[in-house]
């Protein structure tokens, strides 16, 4: 049987508080199997914009990478996040190496077209990723961490979902490891009532999550995430879960019944 | 015999300017030997800090690093820089892989004490390089691009001088490979008559070199980077040369006499 590998994606909100990441990423640290980090911090790159007094346009949360937005998308995703998360990793004696998708020709993108009226400037859709490399460097020891940067090839580096980016990696990979997959959130999972932490639903199924995207209980900025994850499962990867960062100890090594469980049925 | 690795170090007026720094790269990946690449940025933090309204406090030509430039450090080099070279190599088929000494570990720092009444603030001075892991990940194919950031272990990022970095890493990984260490310059060489680029000192013996200092030839800033390549001849890196950065192919390939070569005796 292949050996297992756990691939955690978090948000802007975890990194945007230093204690909380610090928490996190000891928690993060302390997981046994072979593991990896995909991460974002949107929130970042839009209060540096601000600051930097450039504009922030977003188009139904997705943001739009005109040339300035990018740098300040390099500055503070593989700049200051990037490494924040590998040093506060040293320390808890995870051996982390961060990642953008231009890093090792990792994960090749292609620019984005205008769709309509609507040019997303910089950003990635990804073509490849070379999972076979990724996997030498797995097994020397180390733990990538990933940031929401890919590259064209031809020198540009490309703004890319880190949802995506997470379950692009977690299906590949699951060429060489028996890939398992963690949606950390700030919530407790999927809520049946978004005002409601106690609401959980323990275990998505394809069928179950239509009826619910369909009476409009799972709300617009989960269903890309969810898509993703059938979509992951359907190409290989054994395993799906959503949950509370806080959890991610919890929910890595206990029986189920945190967070919320996809299942493909 | 071991193997050949060469590495480059360059500083911020490569970096600066886009078009120069795609000539470079694309000599660079044309090198056939093993290699990496080590680079500062400092121009490009000094502007960062002045657009977001922070000091820069320089003593000595040396960067006195506070928590606020510290953060500017870690965007512009790990970030802008380190990613725009990453990207540029891969598009010249040079399989980069951009790391800072927190990255898998690699180069553990100490901050350093004040000195009399100089805090050089969040300043690292390296305590070991793990050549040895270092060496693993050459082997697999791949160019590391090294920017001026190290840790120290505890989750702290430190500002780290490149020329040291560069030097102590030729002198570690020079019991695994013979290693050759190039410190490219805006200038041709180490010059004689530094208003003169036709006055290249071709040749630099630890005997020449002391004459020239003490008569003044050889001005300050020079001085600890000519120190630092005696101490790396002493301590096993096989050959060193001070070139311009424009001379890369050809002071790599072909026969003495471009730019300077440092020779212990």
């Amino acid at each position: 049987m292949a050996e297992k590998l756990s691939i955690f994606k978090i948000g802007g909100f975890v990194i945007d508080d230093m204690t909380e990441l610090d928490y996190f990423l000891k928690d993060f640290a302390s997981i046994q199997s072979k593991k990896m980090l995909v991460h974002g911090g949107g929130k970042w790159v839009s209060k540096m914009s601000q600051k930097l007094g450039l504009d922030v346009n977003m188009i139904e949360g997705r943001r739009i990478t005109d040339a300035e937005t990018l740098e300040v998308v390099k500055m503070m995703l593989p700049g200051v996040a990037n490494k924040n998360i590998v040093a506060i990793l040293q320390k808890y004696k995870c051996n982390a190496l961060g990642f953008t998708g231009a890093d090792g020709g990792l994960i090749l993108a292609r620019r984005r077209p205008p769709i309509g009226n609507i040019d997303y400037g910089y950003v990635g859709d990804i073509v490849n990723v070379k999972a076979k490399k990724l996997s030498e460097i797995i097994d020397l020891s180390y733990t990538p961490v990933f940031t929401a940067l890919t590259h064209d090839g031809m020198g540009q580096l490309l703004n890319t979902n880190a949802d995506t980016i997470a379950s692009s990696m977690a299906i590949e990979l699951s060429k060489y490891y028996e890939t398992e997959l963690y949606y950390c959130l700030e919530k407790p999972g999927v809520l049946f009532d978004i005002n409601n932490d106690n609401s959980v639903i323990k275990v998505l199924t394809r069928s179950v999550y239509n009826s619910y995207r369909h009476s409009g209980a799972i709300h617009s900025g989960m269903i890309p995430k969810i898509d993703n994850a059938f979509d992951a499962l359907d190409k290989g990867v054994a395993k799906i879960h959503i949950c509370h960062y806080k959890d991610i100890g919890r929910v890595h090594t206990t029986k189920p019944g945190i967070g919320t469980l996809i299942i493909d049925s």
